[in-house]
């Protein structure tokens, strides 16, 4: 290190001064931890937060990784809008997949930093209690099996951990009173999460740069909004399909409490510092101002 | 509940007294998981411990839900002196079958309760620093794969649950400095987990009824012995074959600061509280008074 | 203990998985105290409600007890009302009975089981601020010394007792702001506390079995009631006599802040552990909902 | 109040810096209470010493109450050496004198000035263990009923109540394992008490002056001297009677972790103010210097 | 000390008892320290009243300090409206001889008692936000420099400070947001703190005897008023000149949350000590009945 | 900020992990200060390492500012082997300048990044006991007044505002027990003050580059040394002149429990961090390793 990199340090200190103390909750998508840059760098730059003093809680994704074993146990699955019909043996492998194996590995990528982290998931002490979700088409209420919603998120367990300094790591599944279990899509949980800790920010690091008034327009990118706008562009329908159950999931978060939320390209190597240390950004950032003042 | 069952209720107090505030370190082996009764009772003896205020952790096994997932997954798997050789796939498998699988259904079971059970692994928070474990034939070394032993317990994770009322649930998985993960014998993490944590007990819940000095006559039973009487008999070839290492794990449990270890038979339904709750006991006490007086 | 015996233990989970952590406040009368084997049961109750978690506090009486005191002493007793008229020489024999006799005795029976129990009078750190109690008659105001009812509780000794859990045994003794001391009846001092620590359940443990809607009709037993029943049954003249102020002190605690009230009968030995731990309970249970929702 | 009169404040400053944050155990002999003017000069006293940030822990004695009441109800009692002879009738008044009248009276006193008193008898939370005393003469042991000596205190109630700045106030009763009740000389209890709390100061408040060379001669008056002085004092004939196991008690409060021990003439009104907040002090006092540097 | 002295110190109990774990501001005005013997006779009235607990926070001022050294280096100042016009260089001398000397000398008077005092500044953790304050005459505008006037007190490092038994000494200087430092007069220093710390008493302790309804009259001494009566002496003009600001500044503590204030006179030893431990007081109380019941 | 950016947060990443939680002392020397632009660089630095989680206390220096003090008052001082001749009235205005001040300013500097800088002298809480300095020529004592050295360091107050994460800036000052007031080199006050805290690390902050084995040959520079190797410097005359003390000084909080002692030259920009934050470091480290292992 010279003296050009340390004033880069001393760029960092605004930031550094006004994140201190507060909470992050950062949904990492599966696809991301595919890409081994991307995943070095994410590690990296959430370390480096909880160095500097803010807390994090980060719930994972891991759809590529469920493919993948499903095809080596040689199950055909079949997806409903997007959503994979989830039958109980798939779910056992689903639970098995994301609980004991990628929320296993970001835990320990993490403890390899020196890292406090711990990795639960939905069933710990009760953290989510989730309800079956069905699909709706033209009146008719369809089953995809044990695919659920958060019906509340139980944040004791969260906040102890914290404020221990530990690090929690949340593997996406919830259960219901009767004890069956769900495979959840992370970005609601993280959604819900966040909005029971009043989190500072709820960042989700996806494999998308942000959101676009026309998506094959770069230039008109949006980098900051709120989340008035996003529901006229939803009817508008500048935002469409995919992106339209993710910014419901941002609304919601917002108006429960979470100050800000931030869509990031997670694929892009330090996406994550950069959106949080600098001015401008580098993706989507949806202002809670009117709710969270 | 009439006026004979509240003199029972009456009988379980000296008991109460004695362990209450204590630690006990469970040790719950898979095969005992399998059998439904055994289960829920077994479930529901730890309610009541961590009810009358015994802090518990619980160590699980899972060797036949491994065998089982192997199985279904076509994987044919070769056994060394009673241990699976274990290739990088393999304990992939493994480590999802324990922690994504059996320790997240203990937990939810206890939840169920209403008790605050919290899942880990090994590998939270570097809870458990492990080696490779090899095996000595003839001089020569065998190499076994991902096959582990203790090297270390980094108990604050669990001291930090049980001050606030969590009940810890540990996933017998460790790794090394260079991050290998390594299937570990669960009773081995169990006497390590309670030499750090100096409980009160360490209970081996397994399918033998306990130990025997004629294993064909029921009534040379021992129901209390020590590590001396326990070192004699393993010279004298009383104790052989797989209870070798059992009794080792013991030994090392009690000299290095657990007061009393037990192994009793949990496939009799409510065998953990009648040990507990009873001056006779049911299965075989090995006592600590040398080492922890 | 056995099989059937441990079964019995499960039975009483729900309930102390409902009540602990929570107050119980016990009147504990005289006549009771007198019989042995109610005396040895009801001691072993508590230590059982102690010791799974719940926060005990006693109120003793010990009318039997002064009056056996006051014949050894050849002193004449004239009661009006049923209350004793009490000078200030009896006064002195009454405190020294109460909180001298009675509640060390109560108190050394707790500790023998290695109950944290301490006893206390209602004037240590001004726990009991009392004012004189005067009868009517006729328009009458009829004077009979020093007997009081209470003016206020300051339950802080208690909290910092219960806190560090030890188990406060209450002598019904009372003061006013000139010092003068009174005998309060312990029903009335324990509907106060309970009132004041927002008891889940004031237990008055009595001579009687609970109440009746034709005290000759053993099937009119009442087991579960309410504030305005019993009102009414007041008014109806179904309950009448020295069950009045009684049922007064009831209304009073549930409508102070107290969660339940429960009448039983202390002859019966174990009556306290059979109203707890049984859904049909023992006695007459009044419940706050209306007030304490 | 006047300038004279804040210059006699300033005055009691060094004293205060010195003692303040130190516990002194006091004991307060019977035949001082019934002085009306002294009592309530030894209230006034306590209340301040308290004030300033001293803890207090008062132990009592009662032995002309005990009299007094043992009078009225016509029971002649013997004396052995000074010991009153105490069957199981007499120790039963004893109790209810000791811990319901003279405590409570004591504890209403110091309440009445807003300091947080709180009675307690050597019952409570089993404070005193003690065992039967016996006398020995002519090689014959003499059984004089229920007089005890102790065997330990349990200081735990008595710390958590000063922590929360309460001031305990002791009945000097003990009980054996076996529940046997006993009176014990309070100077007795003091010394042992003051030993648990490794007390700054022991403070035998009694009807005697303090300790003299020769008893004739007031100038031969002691007012400082050691724990060997006194040894030597004792062989040499120089103390004494009754001054002997006073003596053989402050002894045993140096040699057990007491800092110093006074011996003050509670009959002097202020007499405990005057020796704490003068140099020369009033009474005698024995150095502990040698044991509790 | 003897019993006539003891008697003294047994009159103040009822004042210790009234005040012990209060908080007092006291403002020490500058014209006090340069009388020898009232500065002696304040350290000590400050050191009693902490040692008998209660929280003291002093607020110095200084003038005549700094208008010596001023003189000593020459440089001449003019007042406009009693206020010094303070330029950059005068500041500097101002903040050296305010928080480098006076500050220190009277932090260390205390220390020398073994009082836990520290100094510090109203720069110290933000303590003071300060502004500009400007003279108004005849529609104008006068700028005289670096004189200040409270903007808000951060009161965090105060609480710190008293809650682990330290005696904070405060310098009155403040800073702007842009880092200008000024001159605040300590009176309003006293009053802004004594609001935000919700004091007990805010005492003022200048070189005057009270308030007078007739200047010229001793018998008009007015030793307990109100803020509505001084409302209206300064509409009639009883209070008139520089009585006006200091009588606003009292005012303003109370209606921010001061319970009452004190007007002595420091020059007379132990003023302090009398006007708290008496009665009558020594000089003038507002009392703050109408807001801080 | 841009990828290459962040990249160079990352390399700080293993400094951070190594020191968060440690506790630093810094000598900020008065010549350092005068220049604008280290001193802007210095708290950038300060501030970053107190955010990233390192204790920090600052004890400063201020020669050049006093000499110019005395200049402007006219004052002649003399200087005897480089330490001023100090008389009361110079130590006076020297006590104003260094607390009244520097010490002030640099506090403010710190307080307008938002860090809670609390700045006191070595007089507040008696934080630093001092005695007379004297210098020695030729068997002869030479009196040079008001200079002092430090006997003791009380850290009581240092650690308590740490532990609430304050940062303390020391002024350089001491008293004796007779209250006499002294000037201390600020060397040997932050090297005491890192003996009584443990510190990993004494950084002084001064004027030179740190140690040359040849001051005329750059590539003779030490970069890292240990107590032993200096003290044979010194021997051999490679170590000399004013260096001399200042190695003293060093080798003084080795000796005492500081684990490392850094020498670095302040007048460079953001010397501190560079040397913090590098493997090669910038300055002179002694490392304490023998002492502190």
């Amino acid at each position: 290190m010279d003296h050009q990199k340390i004033s880069i340090l001393i760029e960092a200190l605004p930031y550094i001064k006004k994140f201190r103390g507060k909470t992050f909750v950062i949904k990492y998508g599966g696809s991301i931890m595919k890409n081994i840059d991307a995943k070095k760098a994410f590690i990296e730059d959430v370390v480096l937060l909880k160095l500097v003093g803010i807390n994090i809680v980060i719930v994972h994704g891991g759809g590529p990784h469920i493919s993948n074993w499903l095809n080596k146990l040689d199950i055909q699955t079949e997806f409903i809008k997007g959503l994979r019909v989830t039958d109980e043996k798939i779910m056992e492998i689903v639970e098995m997949v994301l609980s004991g194996n990628v929320n296993k590995s970001i835990t320990a990528d993490l403890c390899k930093h020196g890292i406090h982290a711990v990795g639960i998931s939905g069933r710990d002490n009760n953290l989510i209690e989730a309800t079956k979700k069905y699909l709706y088409e033209e009146n008719e209420k369809i089953d995809i099996g044990y695919v659920g919603e958060v019906v509340s998120v139980n944040g004791k367990i969260l906040m102890d951990l914290l404020e221990r300094s530990y690090l929690p790591v949340i593997s996406p599944i919830g259960c219901d009173k009767e004890g069956n279990v769900y495979n959840i899509n992370a970005d609601y949980v993280a959604s819900s999460v966040s909005a029971v800790l009043k989190a500072e920010k709820l960042i989700l690091l996806t494999d998308v740069a942000g959101l676009y008034k026309d998506i094959d327009d770069s230039s008109s990118f949006i980098s900051s909004t709120n989340a008035e706008e996003i529901r006229e562009y939803m009817q508008k329908g500048i935002i469409k399909g995919g992106m339209i159950p993710k910014m419901e999931c941002c609304i919601e978060a917002i108006e429960n409490g979470t100050k800000n939320v931030h869509l990031i390209d997670g694929r892009e190597a330090h996406s994550l510092l950069l959106e949080i240390f600098t001015n401008d950004g580098m993706g989507t950032m949806i202002k809670g101002g009117k709710y969270n003042g």
